[in-house]
């Protein structure tokens, strides 16, 4: 192999450790949990010794409501009572509206906030967490069912296949639990869902109109160019008695979380506003015959909680792979979210919050929900934040809100049915005008250009082509983003900062070479899709050094320090370059290859074909070593019998 | 932010550099050129300093040709002239049974021998590489058009579809040569390749076994379950003269198989035995009159050259999708393996090799190919390999091999017509059984489970799916697993080896640790796929420590030394965990940023709000910084403002 192991410099302090090595079950179990498991959820009752205990801490594990149920006190309740008022008079206008968006009757809408939020206090984990439907996904899975069924025309079969589409969203999202599949949520970057947010409110923004002007005809495509054409193309339809309606709404919605801002102990005024408005607005309407003015109301409301619809579920071949395609895809999504929400409050208040148990209770609360007349609920950011700022302490404020619904719609709906469509626009207008982040964006130009691009696709994606595409685009970017990252981990060339002994990167730091010796830090992984770029990339630092200094490499010295993985295809790589370096008359040695590296650099023999000689603990040593033999060619003219083949020797 | 900012102690010795920051445009310059010009292509002419002079490399670099035939003697011809007229005799069987593969007539077979070799001679830059049909790209594309156009009875159409998919793929080549997306090939892994010529390996002999039996019904697909289920069907139609002779055919050709690795110099008797089972075979069957014994011949074959078929190429939008999606698959299958293959010989000789100008000179030639009615062409494993054996200098041996053959077609051609099927298939199996490399398999088991599972998904996919299927399976799982490191690049625990002053994995050495401190490797990058199992890992390695040893954890250093990446959701993530350690009264902080991640930490204030003073350049710094706040803690039992919050101090 041409190496000197004959002659070590005695400089060598320490050897690399060659010879743990763990065995394959060892290995397996480890990469599952570290995959899977990276939480070890199971700790909190796997140590205990009473089987009894053990039970206990299972069943709270499992079942978080019987952890925190049994210290619950009044004090608590009487902060919950206060936040589940607060979102119960946010969930009703918002209910109705988002039913609207996906094409439901506005009942569906409260039915949706009676079952789920209960399932949900039960099984969540989160403490902040309010439940409710959600603007974007209803869009998605209104636009998704509806290209398959028209909702106008068939509304009983478009309705029970939107009961299908919770169907599988729950499914699903318990499935991703309950096989701990967290990991694919976690490919929806921050900036996917900052740019999907964007430009979803900017559509919704946008069909919102329609409410805010009283239009009767509109575009049935969500982009911004069809909905722009079709606004201009029935302007004669728009109303100016809605349109000052709604703009005043606005401006008042839009004040009160002025105001919030300002004065955040004042969140309650902004958190009952759209019910305020709700109200106001249909006393009004009433008191001046609005119909006459054409400005249109929700129409009749029947008293009465959730029909049960399990019998509905409609598995019909004809329409199945819209409807799993639907589910998929808005059940994905509205974990996203609802993670993300739970994950960013429990930080806060350093609460608990399990990604893995979060979907459990959402997939639970979708499919129950799915039998007894809901659709898609989530945890919405809007509502969370509003029941985190009320002051909520456990998931009892779900609770409260699932009872006041519940006497909503046995005594109050029909009251509902006054609401005028102008207030609903405005209320979700008001809702979205705060979902578009452009401070965010700007941030991210600043920091991450690739990160503006993944969020920017999703934003105009969503905007101008549709939503599931945009998503699509967004999520792919970041998943090439991820791809390019392991096609060409970044190296980089080494020196010493002399007075510190510190070996750093040359660009960063002031340091000093060795003549002779090309130190360069290889990027993690070392795979497949970036073996040869890593034998080039050391090929051209040598040319480099060569064109840069004129100084002839002799010694390569990779750094494995950061190294974290391998793979058959990178250990042949490494064995290529060092073929090629022999051809060249260069030696290459490694320095400090981790556990996981070395057990495949010892299996694949490849410390076998290389040496162990050319193994060091440390930069120093290798350096050191190197800096010996290189004396002993400039002494003796020759250092070894592989010289005989090197063409550019002095 | 509850730092200890105002008094550092005094052993740090030297500062992180918050200093060195690139701009944008040298980052993106900087990034572009890693992504696709890693190996710095233009280096050779672009520092030249006379214009002539720059032309002149320029030309050399874009028309390899230039580069050796100034310099070219009489010494390697006689070389090359062997070698030449060692791979045509392989090249005239091999490309009349590899057309049949296709189901195309067996002169374009080998026409297939004679433009693209001329082309490759002057644009390829391996000097090893014989250029000729192959096998497994043969029957994928013979399989895909025959989708959607029977060979049978609509020969010419087929023809030209075929035409025009060796144009697809030879533009789509040419493209991603000029586009310098290499990258692309890079994800057909080492496994992949393996694995997928195993499985077309199986295939293909399954499938000779009709040309063996001398059968004249035969399963249409190529899975194996079919193909035996054929033969099972049609037993009744096999010849025991035709597998006699196929028996004896493939015993003699894998006797000089065993010969060469017996003893390398009688490589020429395993590389003409092809030729002289053609010979042998065509003279005794017309001795014996084969026909009456139910041997079938090629049949009749014209004299002449090319003729031109450009304007054959058929674009109809009825075969196209099917077109490109052959002609895309097939490119860069054929790709891979012609780049792996000039590489590997490049890397041996240490001769050049650019696997961006390879791209070119695969896609001209295949595309030139495709206007003078040749079908797909690249540089076959084991033609290359015959070559090289041979002793072929340069790429004179193709056009050696292109005059050959177009002498060939000028006046043999007539005598080829006589081959008997039973040889051609003997020799394809012949060929084939060279292809399955179990102990490659058994390698890959002992030295890395995913890869092997890369390379069976390869192999059964192919065998027993289809080979696009196989195919894709495979490279699937590469992506999956490239995802996947990203998901869950694995941190370690440091600890110090105490005579020897460095800090490392606590699993892979005897080390000391420190009390009330975690030392934590992150791995890289640190990305949207991994910022919560960041977090989670080290809070699991929190907890872990207070089970194990029962040690309260103070302090948690982050060494960054190896990640070379992060992004905005990954800033994020850190400084979650920040603000999680605080609420627990751990302090947290960083040691060593990579110049790449600096540059993040500071554009996004992620330095500001974490504070400069918990930023070092040495674990040994951090350990001591952390050691002298323990100290203050004990001596006045509180450390600084930020201990009221905190909730398990002692």
């Amino acid at each position: 192999m041409g190496s000197v192991g004959t002659s070590p410099p005695p400089e060598v302090k320490h050897g690399v450790n060659f010879s743990t090595q763990r065995g394959f079950s060892k290995k397996l179990k480890s990469g599952f949990k570290e995959t899977l498991f990276p939480d070890d959820p199971f700790r909190q009752f796997k140590n205990e010794d009473k089987p009894s205990r053990r039970f206990i801490k299972g069943v709270q594990y499992f079942i978080p409501i019987f952890e925190w149920l049994p210290s619950y006190t009044w004090k608590l309740f009487s902060s919950d009572l206060i936040a589940g008022i607060t979102i119960t008079s946010l969930a009703i206008p918002q209910g109705i509206s988002y039913a609207k968006l996906a094409n439901l009757p506005p009942l569906v809408g409260l039915y949706s906030s009676f079952v789920p939020p209960l399932v949900y206090a039960i099984m969540g984990s989160s403490r902040h967490m309010a439940v409710g439907t959600i603007a974007a996904a209803s869009l998605l899975v209104g636009q998704s069912i509806s290209s398959v069924c028209d909702p106008e025309k068939e509304p009983t079969l478009y309705l029970h296949l939107i009961f299908t589409t919770t169907f599988v969203t729950g499914i699903f999202q318990a499935a991703l639990g309950v096989f701990r599949l967290g990991i694919l949520v976690d490919f929806f970057s921050h900036s996917t869902i900052t740019g999907f947010m964007g430009g979803t409110a900017i559509i919704l923004i946008l069909q919102q109109l329609k409410g805010i002007f009283g239009m009767k005809h509109f575009s049935a495509k969500t982009n911004v160019v069809d909905v722009i054409k079709g606004i201009i193309d029935n302007k004669q339809e728009i109303r100016w008695e809605t349109t000052v309606l709604g703009v005043i709404f606005i401006l008042f919605l839009q004040f009160t979380v002025f105001l919030r801002n300002k004065r955040p102990k004042l969140f309650w005024v902004s958190a009952i506003a759209p019910m305020c408005v709700v109200v106001v607005a249909a006393v009004f309407v009433y008191l001046v015959k609005g119909q006459n003015h054409g400005i249109q109301i929700v129409g009749h409301l029947d008293k009465g909680l959730n029909p049960l619809s399990i019998k509905y579920l409609n598995f019909d071949s004809k329409y199945l792979s819209a409807v799993i395609q639907a589910g998929l895809i808005t059940g994905i999504l509205s974990l996203a979210e609802g993670i993300a929400i739970g994950r960013s409050f429990s930080v806060t208040e350093n609460t608990p919050h399990d990604g893995n148990k979060e979907m459990i209770a959402f997939g639970l609360m979708n499919t129950i929900g799915s039998f007894t007349s809901c659709y898609l609920t989530s945890g919405p950011f809007s509502k969370t934040a509003v029941n985190y700022n009320a002051g909520c302490k456990t998931a009892m404020t779900n609770i409260v809100q699932s009872i006041l619904m519940a006497l909503t719609l046995l005594f109050l709906a029909p009251l509902f049915g006054h609401t005028p469509l102008v207030a609903l626009s405005a209320i979700i207008i008001s809702a979205m005008l705060g979902l578009i982040k452009y401070e965010e964006a700007i941030h991210l130009f600043k920091v991450d250009k690739f990160d503006f691009v993944i969020c920017m696709a999703a934003f105009f994606g969503v905007a101008f082509l549709s939503m599931d595409y945009g998503l699509l685009m967004s999520v792919g970017l970041g998943l090439i983003r991820a791809l390019l990252y392991v096609a060409r981990p970044a190296p980089c060339k080494l020196g010493k900062i002399s007075d510190l002994g510190l070996y750093r990167d040359v660009e960063q730091y002031d340091t000093t070479k060795f003549p002779g010796v090309l130190i360069v830090q290889l990027g993690s992984p070392i795979y497949f899709a970036n073996a040869i770029y890593v034998k080039e990339r050391i090929m051209r630092y040598i040319q480099s050094e060569q064109d840069g200094s004129g100084d002839v490499v002799e010694y390569v010295i990779l750094d494995l320090s950061g190294v974290t993985s391998i793979d058959m295809t990178g250990i042949e790589g490494l064995l290529e370059t060092n073929r090629t370096l022999e051809k060249n008359g260069i030696q290459m040695s490694l320095v400090n290859p981790r556990l996981e590296v070395m057990e495949k650099l010892i299996t694949s023999k490849f410390v076998d074909k290389i040496g162990k000689e050319s193994f060091y603990l440390t930069l120093d040593d290798a350096v050191a070593a190197s800096q010996y033999k290189l004396n002993i060619v400039k002494t003796n003219g020759v250092y070894d019998e592989s010289v005989d083949e090197s063409n550019h020797h002095d």
